[in-house]
């Protein structure tokens, strides 16, 4: 392996992982890492280190990192910011590999002080050959081994799943963190950049272009230093591996915001919109939006095309999933003459019988839904289906029904559902779904827009650049 | 009372109703309407009526309208679409004021038949002075009474509060019933006009403009048969009662699909939009839009300008409220100078002290975020706040201490915030904020658009038109 990866592997995959500056008072962060280590079933080893402590959490804490008695490959550090350059020369000497730097106080504050840190910390990593995500930051997570080297124990109570998530702000990645959860969108990395000593989006997105258990990368930005070395690693990437970025700063206010947040350039959104295009970067426009497209490109076959079909148990959601397809450009487009005449064979003329079929009226069939699903999903001159089906309580099993059907058919093609239901009544069938690759959403328009951004993916990927 | 409101007034509030149709068999859809009656508490009597039973739910049926010996104020009708024009007929001779008519095969279907039939009951109806609600809906919902007059008994789940909910698809409806609940935003009416016999949008709009219980109207339209009636009737209202709605049909598919669906002339979007405009009605975009942005309404004062202040205590979700407001022309806006002062008193450098402020860097110092927030809530150019908090463990009691001073200042300017943690952790403070008139949102850029809508609303009062 070469030595990148190397320190890149000890950040998400240490064997042993040493806190400096671990405390068990909770006023403390350094007691929310422990916490963090500990709730979260860490496998390897943790060490505590805090001078003026002989035990914390029931575990043995040390001095100083010498003590310890075995190789660390990362260790946490909740210093103040001063005491930090010390440590990063202690850990080098120690043969620590990956340094996760929660401590603030560097690149993005006022004054001089804090950026001659920040320089000196790089460069004492650089020789040491440590790779350290922050200063500035609440950490990294890895739901897939799992690691919580972060400041939040509950990140923890996330799914594992294909999503890595690199940002730029610890609020967006909380504010992402607790939408997955609320959403049951499984995470396989998050990461909180900060301030970026020797890790930026650039060689973070490079480590995960090749790493196994991230299906999708999905960014947070406001302003980074060097664009063109991101739009570079990912470039090389090919696009085998979707990119997604929502970027702040689209508004004047904002954009300033990000260089006195993140202490780089943010400069005009149209330049950095021009170059994620370039490398083949996806954007999207919200938090929300980051996470639905994130979710439907890790479980979705990507569409040959794009000619959609709304299917939808009444009219109105099946229209609306429309309009947010037709605005984003994708056809709904005529079905073959097939299965035209099968539908109307089993739809009664109550029913809008063309795309978009509402099959509101033969409810009570659920073999003719069944059919319609069926014929429509085997259609070849339809790439990708809209789903919708609203709960009443005279169609409780229409949810089970088409499960059922759709568990055994898996075409290679993307269906996208909106099953709604009140709260608890079709969580089994919705997880099942997104267990076999059929994501659900909590409106159609979410489902739409979501479709939309894989047919951005397919654009790219037959006309790049 | 006029006539034509005591035949409104019988479908949201009446002493007796009757089921006709009623069945205790779970695959009639009249099982499904004794359920939302029963269980959901309506405190009037309830009359099942079905020839071939005697009882029912634990309650004697009756084999025919005119055994029931009392007055009875709404009816509603479950029978074969064939039976109808003679049950209306026998609901105008026993005084029935209004009728729920769920049954389909009107107007809606592809055939002349339905439309005949339609004629006919409106015909009846309108003769006898008899409201109704449908043909081919789902039926009305009050949960003030409590009123279930549907099919969806878990439609009584829903919060009470101030929004009434129009709509011209059944799917629809549930739809943003089911994201109510999810969301615990609190309705007055849900309305399903179906195919609209003699109670159209505009009845409707006017019916509830003078309805207490109503504080916003918020439509959901496909196409309507007579635009101008609801502009007017919308115009009457001279803006006093927001209404907002969310048409379908933008896109051409989705445009003719809803003249399928509805048997009315869809129509070009732009036309809509203008007659919207023209009549103080506002639009927006999905079905989670008119709920957010109902939900504002129903709880904020309206700004008295458009100056914005974005108070995060992460920089990131801040900034990415800050694209919204200056994409949706609200301004973020410099503090006054005394405000400007004290924020730098009270925040270290390490943060942005201009607006949008990053609060995060004094967490720890719980004095100083209140005196931010209260600072900024009384500088006298600033007409709106947008306050997003996102949860850590190290900052569990921010949002304890940000809800104790909202709740104890509540000044008469719009506070919209995000305040975000883990399912279960900020829910009583999320409940007692949105309790005192501050809505919550899952995201900021949720937050920041439903505020633009309530300042598009200030727009239109100081210039109509």
């Amino acid at each position: 392996m070469e030595k990148k990866w190397e320190a890149m592997e000890a950040l998400f995959t240490p064997r042993a992982v040493a806190v400096i500056g671990a405390s068990d008072n909770p006023g403390k962060l350094g007691s929310h890492v422990m916490r963090s280590l500990t709730e979260g079933k860490y496998p390897g080893r943790i060490y505590p280190v805090n001078p003026g402590k002989s035990e914390m959490f029931g575990m043995k804490a040390y001095p100083s990192l010498f003590q310890i008695p075995e190789t660390v490959d990362l260790s946490v550090i909740v210093l103040p910011a001063e005491q930090v350059p010390k440590t990063v020369t202690e850990c080098g000497e120690k043969g620590v590999k990956g340094i996760v730097l929660i401590t603030a106080g560097f690149k993005e504050i006022e004054n001089q002080k804090g950026q001659a840190l920040q320089s000196e910390v790089t460069k004492l990593a650089d020789q040491f050959g440590i790779k350290i995500i922050g200063p500035n930051t609440f950490g990294v997570v890895n739901l897939h081994l799992p690691l919580n080297a972060s400041f939040t124990p509950e990140f923890s109570r996330v799914d594992k799943g294909g999503i890595s998530l690199v940002s730029q702000s610890g609020g967006m990645s909380h504010l992402i963190g607790f939408l997955s959860l609320q959403n049951k969108v499984g995470l396989s990395k998050i990461i909180g950049l900060g301030n970026r000593c020797n890790v930026d989006f650039a060689e973070m997105v490079e480590y995960l272009i090749q790493d196994s258990q991230t299906k999708v990368i999905a960014m947070y930005l406001e302003g980074i230093d060097q664009p063109k070395k991101l739009m570079e690693a990912a470039g090389r990437g090919k696009g085998e591996k979707p990119i997604l970025a929502y970027k702040v700063g689209r508004s004047p206010t904002s954009d300033q915001a990000s260089r006195f947040h993140t202490g780089s350039l943010a400069g005009k959104h149209e330049v950095y919109e021009g170059a994620f295009k370039q490398a083949g970067i996806l954007t999207v426009g919200s938090s929300e939006e980051l996470l639905d497209a994130a979710k439907a490109l890790t479980l979705c076959p990507l569409p040959g095309g794009n000619r959609v079909a709304v299917l939808s148990g009444q009219a109105g959601p099946g229209m609306a999933a429309c309009d947010i397809c037709e605005m984003e450009r994708l056809a709904i487009s005529p079905f073959s003459a097939e299965t035209q005449k099968r539908v109307e064979e089993l739809l009664p003329p109550l029913a809008i019988r063309t795309n978009p079929v509402d099959m509101g009226p033969a409810w009570y069939d659920s073999e003719a839904i069944k059919g319609i699903v069926k014929t429509v999903l085997e259609d070849r001159k339809i790439d990708a289906v809209v789903l919708c089906v609203m709960f009443a309580s005279a169609n409780r099993s229409a949810a089970r029904v088409l499960t059922d059907l759709l568990l055994e058919r898996r075409p290679n093609k993307p269906i996208l559902c909106c099953f709604s239901s009140p709260p608890g009544i079709w969580d089994d069938e919705v997880k099942q779904l997104e267990g076999s690759g059929i994501p659900n959403y909590p409106t159609p328009e979410r489902a739409a827009k979501a479709l939309s951004t894989l047919y951005r993916l397919t654009k790219r990927r037959v006309r790049p650049g």
